[in-house]
């Protein structure tokens, strides 16, 4: 039975992933130290609705499954704190059986701080990001160096490293001509917040280690997730996961849904014609296990773009402003002065294709996901608190 | 009157570039925290010559020159000691007039771990190069945003950044076209150690803030550097630099130099095909200095190859052979294992023009700079310990 150890297993994809994985019969292991909840509060931006903590999850997952996923509350830029939970010396802080489960397979590493505008809140929090997002990706590297090399990291990377260039954006690599010689490089990055310019990093260090070490790593160029509904979120109410409405953590297409239940017009930042490609938290699930069952080769580093579809952010505010008007809300859309620095009109022609020649069958952005996801969102329209959905963090 | 602040000032060109910039007249502020110091005292590797403190050769400077080098002990990778020195809050650890000098017009920034066999030791020194390397450079980049942004910011890049591709080696910048499409992209870079991947990372985060904030970077692209000769060194023997002539901290010309004079044979590792460019400290000095004179504009990341000339590791000991054997020195060439995963024959041809056209007058390798080299490391001979000459870092 393979074993697969999940960072940040509290995160909006880090809980569904391990529930996901555990339904399917692996061992799972999932490893958090809160870093996104203790930032909510510091920053006092709200959550749709309160979660049980790590261990209380894992207990009722354990209580309606059988199942069993072993819980470690720690830092894991603390090398010591990532180094025992390959060789052993890891104490859980919530596990049916307490014993060591052995070697982890496949390493998911979601353990990072995910916003760019956190990222840009100010010098503090541009350090806090750097550090958070480099040494835990460092600290995984070198475990895996010293412990089993042939152990799978599945790293989150996101398609925001690439930005919106003006050629259009291959999975992860471009063959370059150059006076009559060619070489096969990592696809050019930049990218137009510092978080992503963290992920951009990250790449450099595991295409290092996968040069020196041999490693095996997956780099999932993800770009932004909605929605909520998974099979295993959906067998009780408690094991939902996360959801953030609010400008620092929230996703475009969550954020709006809220806005439009609460009447607050969408904020659209400028022209509106920013591009980007887009995926249901379903496919983020779909896609991990695709990666898990037919993992990297030794000495690969394997990047997948991971969207199934681009829309400019005026598309969706009409879509999200269409299916509210129609379900009685009164959806207004809402052009603000652009706190970020980034084109708002611009080419943007990915490929990915990766994902589905292994296996992944896309969902879409249809109206009844959005009607769903509508109804869920109204449920907890006692929680929405107006006043933190948007911050105006400028990029300035 | 320029004033230059140096971060990083009491390395081996931290302060030959301090005299330099006071000897023409500008006012100059140098920070260091010891951490090269410490670092050969934590690993027990030698000095050919033991060095006055920072604060010490200041006075020095002073009392020969007339002329006044602020010192700042200090770490860097403290945001408020970055901050200090930016917005007045600064106390000197050594100034004739302890009064704030002001904002500097540029910034020279040698702050940072520089050894790829250090950031190879394990994964404690990987996470000390990884931290340090990125948090002073993004505390810098976010000074010079929040205080001047007007602020020329002069980096030290590695060309070690771009590895050996079989391409040509551009200045920093590449026209990639594609399906019909084009745009300018950073050269790609792919490095082969984890210090010279922090390097990467340096220019992913400046070109990030170039883009944001229009900062002025002029990033230089340097190759390793020989010698102990500057007009301002030869001005007293206690003003030199340091010089390591072991594995971890020296560069490949200095260890050479020091091999022969003891007899130890020269260790090129593996075929000794590895080619690299290579430049004289006196061209160091004069690069920055031409750099400062005339900045990078704003909005622009302006990247120099720093280097003057090209060897392999073979052609390196033979010519120190050479003149070693004509001083009547018995040198011997050794072929050892190589410690480190790298490419021991290669394509290699980088361009290196820029710094040319804005007005440095390259110095070469001859045998009378390698002569004066070994006058002067004779005169220190009884220092040199053997044991420390080899250490075996494994890159593995």
């Amino acid at each position: 039975m393979n074993h697969i150890l999940i960072l940040g297993g509290d995160g909006y994809l880090g809980w569904p992933t391990a529930m996901y994985f555990s339904n399917r019969g692996y061992r799972v292991t999932v490893v958090d130290n809160y870093f996104r909840r203790n930032a909510c509060l510091e920053l006092d931006v709200g959550m749709l609705y309160a979660l049980p903590s790590l261990v209380e999850r894992a207990k009722m997952w354990h209580e309606l499954t059988g199942n069993e996923i072993k819980v470690v509350i720690g830092d894991l830029q603390e090398p010591e704190v990532m180094r025992s939970l390959f060789d052993g010396r890891i104490r859980y802080d919530w596990a049916v059986n307490p014993s060591f489960t052995g070697l982890p397979d496949t390493v998911v590493h979601y353990a990072e701080q995910p916003s760019a505008p956190y990222s840009l809140i100010n010098h503090r929090y541009a350090n806090i990001t750097l550090q958070n997002n480099l040494v835990v990706t460092n600290n995984l590297m070198f475990a895996v160096r010293d412990f089993e090399r042939d152990i799978h990291i599945v790293k989150l990377g996101t398609m925001g490293e690439y930005g919106t260039p003006n050629i259009d954006i291959e999975e992860g690599w471009i063959e370059i001509e150059h006076k009559g010689r060619a070489e096969r490089f990592l696809f050019p990055r930049q990218a137009s917040s510092l978080y992503h310019t963290t992920k951009i990093m990250d790449t450099d260090l595991l295409w290092f280690g996968v040069r020196m070490w041999e490693l095996r790593v997956t780099d999932l160029m993800q770009g932004p997730v909605y929605g909520l509904e998974t099979d295993e979120m959906e067998m009780d109410d408690r094991l939902k996961t996360l959801f953030n409405y609010d400008e620092i953590f929230g996703t475009i297409i969550n954020r709006f849904i809220v806005q439009a239940v609460v009447g607050y017009p969408l904020t659209v930042y400028g022209r509106g014609g920013q591009t980007r490609g887009y995926l249901h938290v379903r496919d983020t699930l779909q896609c991990v296990e695709k990666a898990c069952e037919t993992p990297a080769k030794r000495g690969e580093l394997r990047i997948f773009n991971q969207i199934m579809e681009t829309f400019a952010a005026n598309e969706l505010a009409e879509m999200v402003q269409k299916v509210g008007n129609e379900l009685g809300y009164d959806v207004q859309i809402d052009h603000i002065p652009n706190p970020r620095k980034e084109a708002e009109e611009h080419y943007y022609h990915p490929t990915y294709q990766g994902l589905i020649d292994i296996g992944v069958t896309p969902h879409y952005l249809t109206d009844r996901v959005l009607e769903n996801m509508f109804k869920t969102v109204a449920q907890y329209r006692h929680n929405i608190r107006e006043d933190v959905i948007f911050r105006g963090v400028q990029w300035g």
